[in-house]
């Protein structure tokens, strides 16, 4: 069977959807050695930068938050796959200054790998940067060693935060601490519904039955907690909600970010669906939901199911989510 | 087979959705009279209103773009359904004000007659109302009846244009004439390459075989101009741009906007590989392109496919497209 998806050669997608892409924003983003994503006309180029790094095949994430109150630079690598050491460090050194850079990493272990050696050669070169690693995933348990989650969409909030505070001049120590505690403060569940086409092999990433669903999975079809019965979205909701609010220990009298991001397939009206549950369950709490947001941040090509993350508040972290933000792919007024 | 969606009764898809909707967005939008989606908080009140119509089953549209610079009042029908005309009319009555309400309609059959219903009530109830119809559908040919051209995504950019009119200040009359112009120099062509499910009913929209594509199918599953053996994404984007812009007339030395919006399934990694070939046909023909959008604004569930836009531009409507506006799923800084 032919795959059924717009693109020229397998072999060049990254290039190919890189340059549509920075040719699209201009105005925000332009393209530097072949795979980073840089900010365009930064307003304060003395601010604290901020950099990350992970493999194509997800947009908009994570290129598409380069931008005013976001990412500074983006190191894209081919479909699923971590970019090289040297293309890390060649961000770093194109973003260094003397206020610093944070670098951001999703746990998979290609993207630690390559940020791990990228990290230590640009200590070795004198460049005042330090790496800060997401791994909010509760699918093996909350109380999973760190190295056991992986890192998904929580990385979106976190640029939204650590941008924030950047932009308001905060220094690289200011940075990493307030968006340690958020990264400390939150969580994610994923669930499937029907597996993606890898465009690069035209295969299936994972296989599922047609009355099957899984929670926990990768966003590359990596394991869960095993298939289950199809459920309807509310019950879905009841239960990943149920499971993230212990995860980040919030209850009565708390204020909680939810975001909603839809792998592919799955549509808005769905997540607005499954939305409606999880406002009814905060409210029977007592929880507050703070400017909750629901779309397509991270995605595992034209996957059904989506990721739900919950995330504990404060005043310092409400007033950074909702500052002004101008990224391709996040903009806040 | 099993329905793959996270929905909970099929029979309660639309209030559902709207609920959660309302509910995410609360600063921005609030439902009234179950299905009338009204923007919150308008700074100014007594400026001309701006109302639409349409089924649910394609968020975000249309009620995703209710909020500051665009919609006042989205009236929502069940999925692909018209709303009634009495609910039109709710909604023109809630509008209405001294300074108008400009009704935006898109060309369906459906919609066409609700909104005809209640633009003839409303006038004998003596409001200041004026109906714009968009019909930018050139699949059946750019010169054919405009009866016979749907109204596809160009509506999106049209309430852009002419809420961004709204906002400063413009008579009714102004609003009117501004977003006819921009009605008259847009021109959209979609194609399909997966069927999608409709989600209250569980068969599919349409059928297409695994080597198979069509262009200018509607939103709907509408036939297009028949199947063709499916083309690479550089060859797809060139025949569709090229039948845009002989409709509207572009050539060297003119400004266009083109939007590419995903039908559903259909990932931004391939809109961004399409774009890279609109983008370099543009600039062979001496055509500068004018801060392009590409996302998904008028879905149909889980198709895949796009529909590609492209207005001839002029220096008002550029300032008025990139003028600020603040909806959920639509915000410009």
């Amino acid at each position: 069977m032919v795959m059924k998806k717009f693109i020229n050669d397998p072999a060049n997608l990254t290039a190919e959807l890189l340059q549509g892409f920075t040719l699209a924003y201009a105005d925000k983003v332009r393209l530097e050695a072949g795979k980073l994503v840089v900010r365009a006309r930064p307003k304060d180029p003395g601010k604290v930068a901020l950099v990350t790094l992970g493999g194509a095949g997800h947009e908009p994430a994570l290129s598409g938050f380069v931008g005013e109150g976001m990412l500074d630079i983006s190191v894209v690598g081919e479909i699923f796959a971590a970019p090289a050491a040297p293309k890390v460090l060649e961000a770093l050194k194109k973003a260094n200054r003397p206020a610093g850079v944070l670098l951001v990493v999703l746990n998979h272990a290609g993207d630690v790998m390559s940020a791990n050696l990228a990290m230590e050669m640009a200590r070795k070169q004198g460049l005042n940067v330090r790496m800060l690693l997401t791994h909010e995933d509760i699918a093996p348990g909350a109380d999973a060693p760190a190295a056991d989650r992986r890192g998904l969409v929580g990385c979106m909030p976190l640029y939204k935060i650590a941008g924030a505070a950047a932009e308001a001049g905060m220094s690289l120590d200011e940075v990493y601490a307030v968006a340690e505690r958020f990264n400390a403060q939150m969580a994610t569940l994923a669930v499937a519904m029907k597996t993606a086409t890898h465009p690069a092999t035209g295969q299936s990433i994972f296989e599922l039955s047609d009355d099957e669903m899984e929670v926990g999975m990768g966003q590359h079809g990596e394991p869960g907690t095993g298939p289950s019965k199809l459920l309807t979205a509310a019950r879905t909701a009841e239960i990943m909600l149920d499971r993230l609010l212990s995860a980040i220990q919030a209850g009565s009298g708390d204020r909680v970010l939810v975001i909603l991001n839809g792998s592919g397939a799955t549509t808005l009206m769905e997540l607005f669906i499954v939305y409606r549950t999880v406002h009814a369950c905060l409210t029977a709490r007592g929880i507050e939901a703070v400017a909750p947001r629901i779309g397509e941040f991270l995605t595992v090509q034209e996957m059904a199911g989506f990721q739900m993350f919950a995330a504990r508040m404060d005043d310092e972290l409400v007033r950074l989510w909702n500052a002004p933000a101008d990224a391709p792919y996040f903009t806040v007024r």
